[in-house]
């Protein structure tokens, strides 16, 4: 009986499930790598919620299906996606495929291991130390520690356990109540993972102080001066300011070097949301944008984003030489990390998590980079640069578009000023009127699949659309087809 | 110059990413689908770690390589990694590989995209949605909510952060110290993850209260209700028990009516972390070790555990209907989140988690079922528990293996005695040289690559085996092979 067999199972059929994976892997090359990736196709095919489900036939049931329905159903799934790949996909902070790093992930998914032991994950926990120290080293660290996180919002969410550890080691123990009221600070554009990263680790959004900006979206120095004196009067204990290299919207970085001399001043724990703007550290013309960073106690950098490893590859990097990750962690469990082990139980690094389980993130990067080498990342981030000017240049050139602002980075915030109105910009209803352009197009470059670009609003501005220029297999004519696409959907408006 | 090309580099160039990946592909299924499931093959190619640091030549440099170079490196990472999906791979709560769930993730990695919201993740975002439903109705729930979370820990932490939420919806601005001292209960037998959720979300370490466990590693309510009155009497508020189906150690499942009736009685929220034992679910013969977690207001289940699904696949079901995550999690980011999308943006799911960016995890699931039915995957349920059972009689018959207490799940725990200590169970150090005979096998299994097997002490008791049925491939001759290889490795000592 337990050798027997259920009619569709491949289990123990090793034979079976090659012939199948070839199939699933064929379809893969053919829809994603090839046709995902070219500009004549759709970026995606948009179907209303109620129609999808019905094509889409997503009900389990009782009863498996045979190998061909199976394969059908693979292209179906790829069929009604969205190709992040597709070299008109602009709406996040990620886009494009890097052959090398998806060639690491299926590596690391058909080795499914989890990185808490050296035993089961030998060639990762080696692997995932000396990507850290690669990416300590950009930092401007020779020394530290760090931990691959699942996503930047959980990266932030350690640099903030850590920094209240440090100071008051027992709240492990006795949590919060035990402490005074803490409080941390960021600014107004920091990401929204900072206020829910102060919520579920029990200190409240209230905790978390908003220091101003200036006109780019940076943070100013004076007023987080400001805002600690006025924590402390209100009887608080500042211990952290996040700062950010790369803000969500603007693509602002904030002032690292003044921002590292209040927290000195103050004794403040410096973390860097470096999770979109890290990336930057490659760059030798660019990395002037987050001068200071090596002041800091911890970053979080994602790869995922502007160096295209995949989803999730986010690193939280420290400076702190003294297992404050293990102390603050750790937990001993007697039947994973056993102390008898026969190598150098260091090596499990399981118990520097909050996690147990936890997927392999490194190995994506580390042959994406061991293929590109250093110079070739660094290429990319500058060509990515250049190609964002060359936009912000063409923009310019052209009648119907408006710059927010010059970008520093590569988020290109723009309106499209349609041509109704065209030189209305001193009617009163100019704001109102052009805040609902940016969602019309939204909807007409959905349906008709032709690009994918973000827009919201902004302060007391209006939407307006946020170019992300990202993905390492864009050129000019991109540009070009972007700046044409979006007077094309709007020439009736 | 943004249309130049660095030397190595495949951006823009599909036909060499085709063909980088058609090579990769068939490095995987030659070295991993065929070779690492192979009984003949070895588990693992044990490296010290220093020497494995030289073989791997892990350090990142500046200049790329050749695809040639970037074959070999696969091959190598593949060579020194532990394959989790051989036969004789005994050593965690998950194992085996599952060429559909296999297939659906490789779908995944290709497709890149974040589960936030529809508009990038149409597909998943409903088949997200229908897993989760499928799951809630194998609890026993025709409506709820849920999600996928990067692991059970962390399913385990919502949980934690949601029950304290429903209770004290202030906790989420103003945190902890507005709230009376918490105390929440599990066993002594619980998931590390209990007691370091409690430190990270603030709670500490010492608002977990231990409740005690029978002889089988089962919480005894009475105990539960205990350690209520006592709580309360120290001026803390109880509001969660953690109760758990399927222990990591002991495979116990905790009696959920008598624990429900508990937490009824006192208006306490009951997690049940069923990461392990939630599969059970879909056994009618079995189902009835986890009755009772109908009335649970919270479920965790890592399907990437004894379904193998793949890492990490863990679904975190809630009974409430009242829109608790997204109350609890939410903070309405309006670049993401926009509220005048042509859509309805309740399926903008990413509001009720704290990730931001979120891998898909349902695909591998959803595929997986699809192929082998709810049927099948039943009786790849019932076939483990029959090699269970089949594992223990065989046990029985041999002289030198005794087992910690019969199983009524997949982790057989026993000793293996080796020739010099039999009949010596009266000499007084007889415990403390059995205790030292694991590490020994496990130091030999590992260097010969012939096999893997966990092993822990536990409470008073020193060093055993912890066998863990769990890949569906296994038969008969994999349970035989695990005694005779055991006596083989141990006839010496």
């Amino acid at each position: 009986m337990a050798d027997s067999k259920p009619l569709f199972s491949l289990d123990g059929d090793p034979m079976a499930a090659e012939a199948l994976l070839r199939d699933v892997f064929g379809i893969v090359v053919d829809e994603v790598i090839r046709k995902g990736t070219s500009a004549s196709e759709k970026v995606c095919e948009w179907k209303e919620p109620e129609e999808l489900k019905q094509l889409l036939d997503l009900e389990l049931r009782s009863q498996g299906e045979a190998s061909e329905q199976i394969l059908a159903r693979c292209r179906e799934v790829i069929r009604y996606s969205v190709k992040t790949c597709h070299p008109h996909f602009f709406n996040q902070l990620f886009s494009g495929l890097d052959p090398h790093a998806l060639a690491g992930r299926i590596v690391t998914e058909s080795l499914n291991t989890s990185q808490y032991t050296y035993e089961i994950a030998p060639v990762f926990v080696l692997m995932e130390e000396e990507v850290l120290k690669k990416l300590r080293a950009l930092v401007g660290w020779s020394s530290g520690d760090g931990v691959f996180c699942p996503g930047g919002s959980i990266s932030n969410m350690y640099a903030v356990n850590l920094a209240r550890y440090q100071r008051y080691p027992d709240c492990k123990q006795r949590g919060l109540r035990a402490l005074p009221p803490l409080a941390l600070f960021t600014s107004k554009e920091c990401h929204y993972s900072i206020k829910k990263g102060a919520a579920f680790l029990g200190l409240g959004t209230n905790s978390v102080r908003v220091v101003k900006t200036d006109e780019r979206g940076k943070m100013v120095p004076e007023d987080l001066e400001r805002q600690i004196s006025l924590a402390e009067a209100e009887g608080a204990v500042p211990f952290l300011v996040s700062a950010t290299s790369g803000t969500t919207v603007l693509g602002a970085f904030d002032p690292l070097e003044a921002i590292a001399d209040v927290c000195q001043r103050h004794g403040l724990w410096l973390h860097v949301d470096a999770a979109w703007g890290g990336s930057v550290l490659l760059s030798q013309t660019h990395r002037h944008l987050l001068d200071g960073i090596q002041r800091a106690d911890s970053v979080a950098w994602n790869p995922h984003k502007l160096l295209t490893a995949g989803l999730q590859c986010s690193a939280l990097l420290l400076r702190d030489t003294s297992n404050l990750l293990r102390r603050c962690h750790g937990s001993q469990a007697s039947y994973l990390f056993q102390q008898d082990k026969f190598y150098d139980v260091a090596l499990d690094t399981g118990d520097k998590v909050v996690q147990c389980g936890r997927r392999v993130d490194c190995l994506k990067l580390w042959l994406m980079w061991k293929a590109q080498g250093g110079q070739g990342l660094e290429r990319r981030v500058d060509q990515a640069f250049a190609l964002a000017w060359y936009l912000v240049e063409e923009l310019k050139k052209r009648e119907g578009f408006e710059l927010v602002m010059e970008p520093e980075f590569l988020n290109v915030c723009f309106w499209f000023v349609p041509p109704s109105l065209r030189g209305k910009q001193e009617s009163p209803d100019y704001s109102e009127r052009l805040a609902k352009v940016a969602p019309v197009l939204k909807e007409r470059m959905v349906k008709e699949g032709s690009m994918m670009i973000g827009y919201q609003p902004h302060g007391t501005r209006g939407n307006f659309f946020r170019m992300v220029v990202a993905n390492p297999a864009l050129t000019r004519a991109d540009m070009d087809f972007l700046l044409n696409e979006l007077e094309r959907l709007g020439q009736d408006l």
